[in-house]
């Protein structure tokens, strides 16, 4: 079926192939906006993009919210010369799970986005200027929330004229943001996909990201934010894109992509400053991300999910009790970030509340990233699931 | 019977008791170490301690192998108001499974021992003076190895005149020692226990131990390695321990241990310099191990496990084609540092060359640390092992 797709696109004319493909960023910008904790931004910019065409009734749009170092660009190309095409282009686009034939696609950069300086992504966060002083806030950026993440995308979808979403579907970070938008605008969210996601941080998991944040703290040049116009924390920040890369991934993976290692190594063994090539591996894969990166905008993302609770209310049970959307659940085996355990206990408590929901495991030797890099093995259960009857 | 052993214990004389439980570290001193990768170090000194009594002919001595952050403290305790006995104390003594009134039990602190600064551990690593300087190695010490430790602990028990172990038994980077024993010096080891162990680092676990070092190297107060007389890297000491405290732990337990975690804590809500009551909690355990702790050992200790290889060999078969040990291996479930693959790996090796091994599983919700906490649980497991024929 995947075959017969491929080679209709490769049938079709260079100018409709392009078309079906192509996407474009868009900018949307608000003024004064309140977050979670009272305090006000007052000009927000972001970036998004969408796939696919709105209908008549504005009631084909799904909403894709984006994980810890993604950005909007879920699926197609910038240009068609692009080395690679969004993140979920396995299931995003005509005739694919998510078929942009059928359904409006869109996505939304989130506040303080990991990326801040790679060119095709627009955000706001500590990284942008702050108008009050015409320099970058830095530390007085407020602390933001999925919330707020959510909010901004709310503002979006208003000033387009969408008052609900046929789904909303994230992996990681992602999930987080697709459950607060069932759990804070019940009224708005038909259909619920979470991947590789959880219903709220607990304290190993709120720990666990902590050190994430560490290196950049430690890195003299981080200064306690200020570093914007002098030296980047770029060994700081490159530590940390270390841990995060090597904690979404599985010993599998990292094995079968280092069929090389021997313990033994001649350099390590002689010289302590020296490492082993799998350890110089994974720095150069952390080192080549970090350009884009600002070291601040992690900080935030680490405290936006630290801060995670279904509904932002005092329990998960309260804050899922509005939730009316349909739930479906795609934890990945194995994963080491929001370990299985944490879809279980929110199913659970799903369940619990009488709340539609069901689950299925992607497989795969990649952990957490086989929410990214698997999710065509789920393709199909996500195409059944979207086609489900309204619940509203 | 556990019960019956410490009522035993509370009927003998105060006299007595003390005598059982007591124990005292000594110093063993040597010239002219050549290390493993062909260094020479002019002088060495390391702590050991011994419980129970040699036997005449010697064939009663088990050496206890020590972890990552432990030390040869493994059993009783320096003074009887003592806070804690030695770590593996819950089956090191008199009836218990390792039976002090049945063998001789020693054990010795590991070069660059992580503790450098407690004054019970007596060591020598890049903190120690260099004679040739009169002032502290810092990264002019060489790179040692597991082989490193195990010949140490080989020059002490040959100046004893021991020379067969009826058992090496060791936890985690202890398991390594203990298996190195059997692997280098066949014909003087009877038996094997490798606790939450492995045969071999692979590229996925030298990789996750490389994040280890990383938070000190960031420190500004690391200096390259020189920092002994100045300011001492403290904060990336403290996040190193932290993130160590963490993969040695497991989610139930952590989550246990903050009962009354709550995501949208008020805190790091409204502060981005404030942190999460449960990261407070971890840095606060790292940062009262700190004190005791020289960064430059961590490094060396993390460069050391890096290295390991069963037998220093080119492959894993080969490094065990010697063993002549009955082997028993004792993992401990959802262990996220050494996991348990690594345990299946080194018996599939070992049952392929048709050595005798068996394995039994460390229950518990601690992750690695239930080889260390939860130990009682395979105490008889290892107490009729002990009693198993000798191979040799």
């Amino acid at each position: 079926m995947r075959h017969a797709v491929i080679l209709l696109l490769l049938t079709l004319s260079p100018a409709l192939w392009a078309e079906a493909l192509l996407v474009e960023k868009q900018r949307f910008e608000m003024d004064n906006f309140q977050t979670f904790n009272g305090q006000q931004i007052r000009k927000i910019q972001v970036g998004w993009e969408s796939y696919g065409k709105m209908n008549k009734d504005k009631s084909n749009v799904i909403l894709i919210t984006h994980y810890f170092s993604g950005n909007s660009h879920a699926a197609g190309r910038y240009h068609p010369d692009d080395a690679a095409p969004g993140y979920w282009d396995a299931i995003i686009g005509p005739g694919k799970a998510i078929d942009t034939n059928e359904y409006y696609v869109l996505s939304v950069d989130t506040l303080a986005n990991l990326s801040a300086h790679d060119p095709k992504v627009i955000t706001t966060g500590p990284a942008s200027t702050n108008p009050d002083t015409g320099k970058p806030y830095g530390l007085d950026f407020p602390v933001v929330t999925i919330r707020d993440f959510v909010n901004v995308q709310k503002a979006l979808l208003d000033s387009l004229g969408i008052d609900k979403l046929h789904a909303v579907i994230g992996p990681s970070m992602g999930s987080l943001q697709a459950l607060e938008w069932a759990s804070a605008y019940p009224e708005r969210v038909e259909r619920l996909v979470s991947v590789i996601g959880a219903g709220r941080m607990d304290a190993w998991t709120v720990a666990a990201l902590e050190h994430w944040a560490a290196p950049i703290r430690l890195d003299p040049n981080w200064q306690q934010g200020r570093y914007y116009g002098g030296q980047l924390p770029l060994a700081g920040l490159t530590a940390s894109l270390a841990l995060i890369t090597q904690d979404a991934l599985h010993p599998d993976f990292v094995n079968g992509a280092n069929p090389d290692h021997h313990p033994l190594e001649q350099a390590p063994l002689t010289d302590i400053r020296q490492s082993h090539q799998v350890v110089n591996w994974l720095w150069g894969l952390a080192a080549s991300r970090a350009r884009m990166v600002d070291a601040n905008h992690l900080l935030y993302l680490v405290r936006a999910s630290q801060l995670y609770l279904a509904g932002m209310d005092k329990t998960l049970e309260q804050g899922l009790r509005g939730v009316r959307a349909r739930v479906l659940l795609l934890p990945a085996v194995e994963d080491q970030i929001l370990m299985p355990y944490l879809t279980e206990e929110l199913q659970q408590a799903l369940l619990k509340q009488q709340k539609s929901v069901t689950h299925k495991n992607i497989p795969g030797p990649m952990g957490h990233l086989n929410g990214l890099r698997n999710i065509d093995q789920v393709g199909e259960t996500i195409r059944t699931f979207l086609q489900q009857g309204n619940p509203l």
